[in-house]
């Protein structure tokens, strides 16, 4: 076979779309109960909010982007992560100046990667997002995570695991950052190719190295929570209180470092911690950004959001057997015989159509026998039976195929007799 | 502003994206009551599967592509229409082996097509589609139009003219499309440069030039409907014998050219004839296509779509002032005042949310008259007073901002008390 899909993205088929649909009306609700908005950005933008938004010497500007010239010799890049493009939006159209602050914004969008794929690692993937922005309040820290622990509880996940962590203002940043490059400046030889680059770039981002994990000079590493200064550190309690007062479980991890330039203070990552769900566990992560907003040329605005994969949130449910209710029957199936039956048929499930009714019918010029089957592999809840005889008389045959019940039905009454059957009569 | 979203695309913000959201639900659900089911395909596909799914003669494939090449040298196409992928999608995952046929999905999707911008004209645009894979049947064909249709008469739009034609089986196209040679070789250097090509490539979509429409040589030009053979008007016929006992109201155009070249017997636009509209009147354009699933490898199977441009629909419903139903209200804001109060306020907002409310509050800090202002401002039906009074008592004083009532209730209370007040007590 010579058409396949790209290398690290799949087609969802219908047996997984309804899953898929149910989930994200399930997070759709809950945004509207948190009282977050929908934005929609487009699926790529200008390189340079990326560079300038994601940052420059981050893994996924320098290896990891589907950068490609428009025909008119632009550099356009398809969206890697959500932040970016939704900041840029909110400075282009102006959102600072909504009357209501802050701005309490959601999103699903696909998400491009080049990354060799493995599995719950796409170079298209799904992610569900959140970014508010105007408020530096650590209420708005809770409530962002609170908004992320509760899609995941609703939608039946039990074995999660939450880890904060902060990386402070700016100063504390700093101080810790001088820290770092002390610590490790002696081990340089001794790490890999990217923390050395690291070192003097981000090195900060060494610590959540995959490579030099375990190196010695890891564990005694000097800790950000050592560094906080004290609004920091207040920041930080304050977000813990509210989680707490919330009845948020949570453990602080001084190593969790999110992998974008921008984030301070507040940090957090959720994992799945069920059996089987394999070893990248990171289920949703985000942070605080004060500072990005400035970065794409926006007026001081402080952030915070995340970012949930969606595919990973399936995998998830299905490591903890939670099924996703989907009812997979259908209303009704009509069984035509012969071409008048056929037009008449399709008279009458236009109707039903019309009056709310889910119906279906023959295409393939099957047998009736045959379109009974039919009818039953659907899971058909009733069939409409119209053949020579009922035409003559303007009448349906409806067989109830739970009870196999059957009654005569003149034409006319069908879609009212059909809407009193499906709802019990109630 | 150095930042902006890239040419011919935009920002779908939230009083925007509310309506975007009410339009695919309501849609959606059409799509269940006629049993269609959710496909989604990646936003690329390898270039060839449009060179052959589309056509390499087409404008799409030969001006309009968004064609880059991965980091792996692989040339990949952002989606410009929906058939294409869907046909791939179809033969790679061995659809036409499902025990059910046909096989009846629908998807929403962005396209990607290079153009110069204009109104209704983006680069990034949103269509619904649907395809039905498997069945020759002509019912399939007004089935597909009756969804169509139903689309937008459900959504609210009575200024709608749905147009069909027949291009004939291949027999028939490969006569008319000499006649057509014949007709047009003689006036050859009076035609646009495009036109000239397409005289050899494919003479049919002379038919659809915007440039030569008014050459006279068009108006004399030889209708497809005067070389369908027997079965292609047999077939022709059924589809609107179909149609009009379904009392779907249409005008045959045998000038009705669709602009892909697999196309073959049905294809059909739906118009706004609304006032105001502008010129670019089209909302929605579809078409048999048996033939495409072999071109991408497949076995011989028919198929018949359509795609539905989402923001002309959005276009066609303002210019027929159909609103769309949309809730502004909130159900609770909280108002609190000082820390402790901010505290306990979190805490139930969390337990109302959880308990299926709208809630949200203050993070600003806030004076308590500021934060009145703000439930005004949103819309709130209750707003949630929690004070020093409040707290040391243990309650919240709730208001009824539609009557001024106000009413002391206990905070174990709340949720439930809210519940009732929201139901108005039912």
């Amino acid at each position: 076979m010579s058409f396949k899909a790209p290398r690290g993205t799949v087609d969802i088929l219908p047996e997984e779309s309804v899953k898929w649909d149910y989930v994200e009306k399930q997070i759709k609700d809950i945004c509207r109960r948190y009282h977050f908005e929908e934005i929609r950005t487009p699926l790529f933008e200008h390189t340079e909010v990326f560079q300038r938004g994601v940052g420059d010497s981050t893994d996924i500007v320098q290896k990891e982007m589907y950068t490609f010239e428009d025909r008119g010799g632009r550099s356009l890049t398809l969206r890697p992560e959500g932040t970016a493009s939704v900041v840029r939006a909110f400075v282009e159209n102006k959102l600072f100046g909504n009357p209501i602050q802050p701005v309490k914004l959601f999103y699903f969008a696909q998400m491009f990667r080049y990354e060799r794929p493995q599995k719950g690692r796409m170079r298209q993937l799904n992610q569900f997002g959140v970014e508010v922005l105007g408020s530096a309040n650590p209420a708005v820290d809770a409530e962002v995570i609170d908004l992320a622990m509760t899609c995941y509880k609703e939608l039946g996940l039990t074995s999660l695991k939450l880890v904060i962590n902060s990386l402070g203002d700016q100063e504390s940043r700093s101080d810790h950052r001088q820290a770092l490059i002390d610590h490790f400046t002696p081990h340089k030889d001794e790490l890999c190719k990217d923390c050395q680059t690291r070192l003097t770039q981000n090195p900060m981002r060494i610590l959540d190295c995959k490579t030099d994990r375990d190196h010695p000079a890891m564990k005694t590493a000097p800790s950000i929570l050592d560094y906080l200064n004290d609004e920091s550190r207040t920041y930080f309690e304050q977000v813990q209180g509210y989680l707490t007062s919330m009845g948020i479980e949570y453990e602080v991890d001084q190593n969790l470092v999110r992998g974008l330039d921008y984030y301070n203070h507040t940090a957090f990552e959720i994992m799945s911690e069920a059996d089987g769900f394999g070893a990248i566990a990171t289920l949703a992560g985000g942070g605080r950004y004060n500072g990005l907003v400035e970065e794409l040329d926006g007026p001081a605005t402080p952030g915070i959001g995340f970012g949930m994969g969606l595919e990973r949130l399936l995998m998830a449910l299905e490591a903890e057997n939670q099924d996703i209710p989907i009812d997979k029957s259908l209303d009704c199936f009509l069984v035509a015989a012969g071409s008048e039956a056929d037009k008449q048929a399709m008279k009458l499930m236009h109707s039903l159509r019309e009056n709310g009714i889910q119906a279906d019918k023959d295409y393939q010029g099957r047998k009736m026998k045959t379109q009974f089957k039919t009818a039953d592999r659907l899971k058909a809840k009733f069939v409409l039976v119209i053949g020579d005889d009922e035409l003559e008389k303007q009448i349906v045959t409806v067989k109830d195929m739970m009870t196999g019940d059957q009654k005569e039905i003149p034409m006319e009454k069908l879609d009212e007799t059909m809407q009193q059957l499906l709802t019990g009569g109630k």
